[in-house]
């Protein structure tokens, strides 16, 4: 039992941590376990809204998770996968777009509103957020899959001066045709931290963090920086499917995002640990 | 062929139309054929541009359209109908949250964008727009169907203000459970409208407008006062699915909404005409 | 007979023009035929009202027109004329101030807010918008004729910003003596135009633009380089009272300002289908 | 010879009258020989200038003075009187017209900034701001002579938070036919003032103010109050001429002016006298 | 140890509290132990940085505290008594002057400032804060003690709109002769809570709040009605010094004041506890 | 006497000096004789809150005069004195610190509102106003003095742009221990003057300026100018006292100010002279 004075105490140690990112932008990008059990859920809207009351800027950049599959299942589509990725076809998007902009992003807003806080959800297509062009990849077709061409803030700007918290699906308006294309969830959240000018970039994954063994937690990177990402990468510390991700994460700090942060999705409130404490949670790279 | 001078001619006759309405804030329901086919949505995709630039606040309410039966059928699921009125289960509403918000209001956001306007697609979740409670109808329960206990304008407000055309779903946030409804459009564009303080509410149909004889246009009611709408009624001239649409209208007029226009969406750019010109196409309310 | 759809359509059209110009500083200057005509005059006075309508800021600066010499007709005053330009002396200065600012000023104010827009006159004396010297031409002295020496562009932002038209006469204040000069209208337009950092400076002219054989309508040119001028003036396509004319556009787009339009005054709605349509009437230097 | 510390004193004691007038609208009718002296000229615009740089909002309504009768005598135009008010035909309008906006109007813009102010010169045609319909006075007809039926005082109120010193002619739109009308300078000056929401309205006449016996100025009634008037009527002391400026004045009163004044425009620097000082110059009636 | 996980649940459950509290006023009157205990005057002013930082405006009035007493013995000066109340002469006011508002409240701006916050020290004679009358009490005079006769809160709104913290010292402008007062420091900041429309007073007394039984802290009474307090009067609940104390803060919920808290300002964090957490300290009236 | 046309005239001399001034900032270190006198100190009040009236910025900065040396003598506090400046221990820190932003202060803040003006009162303390660090002079320690490290004006600038005038004790935070520190006047007037960006730096004095031969008043140094002082000082013509007063005017000078001016304190009115008049009083440096 934690008794009122050492709960008091606790909210003043908070302090230092809520004036540095007074008014700062912290975009946040969700998603794996964390998006996909509801205890954890509910740990991160209560995470962003606190945040967002304490004065951060927070914009939450959602991915797809599950339930794009689930409906593909539902409606009998078989998957086709290239290099052992999805091959988006044009009834396969309908879906994507369906789920991410319809189901996911909405829902999400109304587990912020219920948390308290004030939601708002876009997608790229939103006043021209993001636009993208078809990925073209060593002669390889991936579909309705798009590379990011262009972004234009304003409709995350507006909704942040109006107080209320961005969640972004990562659907972008095509360029060079008349369709949507989806896009890749991390390389939209780096970028869009970029172009907000954002302090901070955090991503919540499924481990804890960068590992020089990931057998053992014992070896957690805590503090990386770019220039050691080629070399981790050549030692097999950084490898297949986060590679990505961290490339993404390296785009957003040469773009002038402060800070980016590999966090543990599975530890409940490690956002809030991460930022109103100095516990070092997961890898920061800088 | 119509030379330059006629043109300019037509333009300048536009003009008094067009300062009448300047600022004024017209909400305009969107549904039935003028969304289906494909060369009426481009005619109301370049309306509602056209009138936004000169000076025009639009709101744009969709309803559902086939689509949300297409997405049912694709997954096998049957409907149940009772007293006519699809029941809506969980995961009927889980498809018309998606069909609604995922891909109609994308759709509609990315075809305005592409006419040249600035849209942003809400839906009554976005920031506490809609709210609404389990429908109570004498006994019978419709499932996830709710009725509107609340509407706060603000996250309209602001869209119009950042000078973008804000496109709406209706589906609202539950009150009395932590749920989704869906609610009726018409409902909600005419609740919208009064909560706007909005000049015209304009209603889009797949018929000329109120005519005594249906079979014979010559008969189209241009002029409708709302205080002879019960005996049209009991005439039988407004009858059928026409009851509840203008019964809404009513309502809107009751809270403060200047006109009501029930117009043809199967004539190319019935809004254009309706708004910037003598014509007088369809039923005008008041 | 033009029915409700072509009118649409042809509303429709502009849509890209209005698009193009939204929020963009247009100067007209304006003078001759479609000054003293009165069909034209209204047709003109549309055009200004619509085109402030649909988001342009409009500027008018006119010139004298035929009042002026009534005026000094009416009072028996002899003008004397040196190397074919007017002498003005203080007596005639009094008459082109009263002329200027007084009738033909405020009665373009009042046509303009007759036909619905709302607007302010001024003259170069209002808040300092127009500071001149005498001229001083190879020893030869016209009276009081002023050249610009500076502009002060606020009275006529302010009158922008109030969403009217501001209607400018090109009367001076002297800064070598404490009098009032007479300017050359189609210099204040342009270096006015300049000043506010305008899209285009449209000049009403007696003519269809700039022809090879100026008795060969068909030998129009619809587009002129600024380069190109000098040899224009060489073959004497440009000659007499247009190389003046010429030399104030070419000025004003080296002051930066983007298109300049010698429009035939006598075509009804000429301004109108300049702007919004792709006619291309007149001569564009640019 | 007043020293420098005599002259210290005087401005400190100007301080209270500054303090209790800072950010008040006061309306000041121009005329009469303060208008057609040039020493007096002079005088005036500095009490104005100096009153505006003390934060006191300033607007000028001048009247005619003896130009329009010179123009009118220059072309030759015999003045028609009926019961001893000029009958205004078409032409002398137009010269009334020039004259008040084109000539009296802009210089005194001019004299104003020459004296280091900065003002905008505006006639009742700008932006609407005097509306008025023809004078009907029991059958006679005085021609162009019209009565103000409504004033938008935002063009007036613009001028003013531009930081600048509003001239105006009173000169006003017709609302019954497409002409314009002269209205009485005195009745445009108590309009405008309750308009505006003034603080005081100043008349400059050529008499010391409201005498008991206009021969003998130690009879001069310092202070009157609206409820005195009818009597001072009925007993002579206000007759001729002076009748129909103090009911304007009165009109003033009634519409919530604070307080009007009735001073002499032959004592150079009575405006200043009067407002920084408690000197009580003239008659105030409040 | 308290670990992470349960410090983010500490820092999670006061997110209601955050919620309910934004952008609301309190106003907190401080003196006593809480003010000359270091560590406790640490916590406190931790506790007021705290609760700026999450959207509440934090406005500090402050009592005189042992430094007045210290500063009259240091300069041999003898304290008069009248009714067991300190008789203010001159000298005396002299020194409560320059202790409040030179000594206590620059410190108190001073430890704000040091603890991360930014606040400035204003009196009742800044801006004319507090206008006071001298005191008159059945023929008792106290000297230099007034009354408060008039608020202004503009200084302090302009400081808490320019983000910073505003001390106050209760010395207070004389209206009834050219002197400063002393105001009593508890009436000061109930009036001043009143006049800023605040939703909380907060008194920290050197008592845990009401007890029925002063010595038997299980007596507290938690909530009190304003309707009670005049029968704890008359059952010696409330007695002595608390009178003046509890009357002040029925003064303020009598003007619009939401709640007072009366609370022990010995407890550490006592003001963040009642604030942000359910554990009821002290007593609360409503 | 002077009649009401003089005074008149010797306000409308003061015409061009106000517009010179007019939204200027001017910095007045106020001290000395002006300060003790109370009639020179009601004179300098209405000079200032007239300087204000007519639009300059006006920032007070004062010094400590005898009321310092009162307060300690009555506490029996004996000074010490090293190199003929004051020993500052903390027991005389705390004095200086009370009787400048508790006496001193306040009451100039009083007698500014008292005289019709609106001031504020503020210490290097507020808002972080000024920083300071302890004065290290090659080995000798002077106690609680220190020299300025920083500056934000941010406070100063609110109370200015809220209207009313800052009034400035010299007490600065310490940034290199948790003290408060004595900071020069004059120096601090100087830094906030560039800090400002104001126009003009007025030291008041006891003397009537720089004087070639100090006994000789027509041997006044009227003009000087930066590059001058130097020569000045090795001649003996600013020396004692008056060196560092006129290092700090320099000083500020080389920050951007652009005038200073060492006025004579005890000629009444001298900062109203010197502003509004042509007389030249005292010393101007640029």
């Amino acid at each position: 039992m934690i008794n009122h004075i050492e709960r008091a105490n606790i909210l003043v140690e908070a302090l230092p941590y809520i004036q540095q990112c007074y008014n700062k932008t912290f975009v946040i990008k969700y998603g794996g376990s964390a998006m996909s059990d509801n205890g954890l859920l509910r740990a991160v809207m209560s995470d962003l809204v606190l945040l967002s009351l304490v004065g951060i800027k927070v914009v939450l950049v959602h991915g797809g998770g599950p339930e794009i599959n689930d409906m593909l299942k539902k409606i009998g589509k078989k998957t086709e996968f290239i290099n052992g990725l999805r091959y988006t076809d044009k009834e396969t998007m309908d879906i994507v777009q369906m789920v991410l902009c319809g189901k996911i992003n909405k829902n999400l807003v109304d587990s912020i509103n219920r948390t308290g806080g004030k939601a708002i959800g876009l997608c790229g297509l939103d006043g021209g957020l993001l636009k993208a062009k078809r990925r073209q990849d060593n002669g390889v077709d991936y579909g309705y899959v798009g590379d990011i061409v262009d972004i234009d803030p304003s409709p995350v700007f507006n909704v942040l001066s109006s107080g209320c918290i961005p969640v972004v699906s990562t659907v972008a308006q095509g360029v060079d045709a008349d369709v949507s294309y989806n896009v890749n969830a991390d390389t939209a959240a780096a970028r869009l931290a970029a172009a907000l000018g954002a302090e901070k970039l955090i991503v919540l994954t499924d481990r804890m963090g960068l590992m020089r063994d990931p057998e053992d937690e014992t070896t957690l990177l805590s503090v990386v920086k770019v220039s050691d990402i080629p070399g981790l990468i050549m030692d097999g510390v950084i490898s297949g499917g986060m590679i990505p991700k961290i490339e993404c994460v390296v785009e957003a700090i040469r773009r002038g995002v402060k800070r980016a942060h590999i966090l543990d999705g599975r530890t409940k409130h490690s956002i809030l640990i991460e930022v109103l404490s100095d516990e070092g949670l997961g890898t920061m790279i800088l």
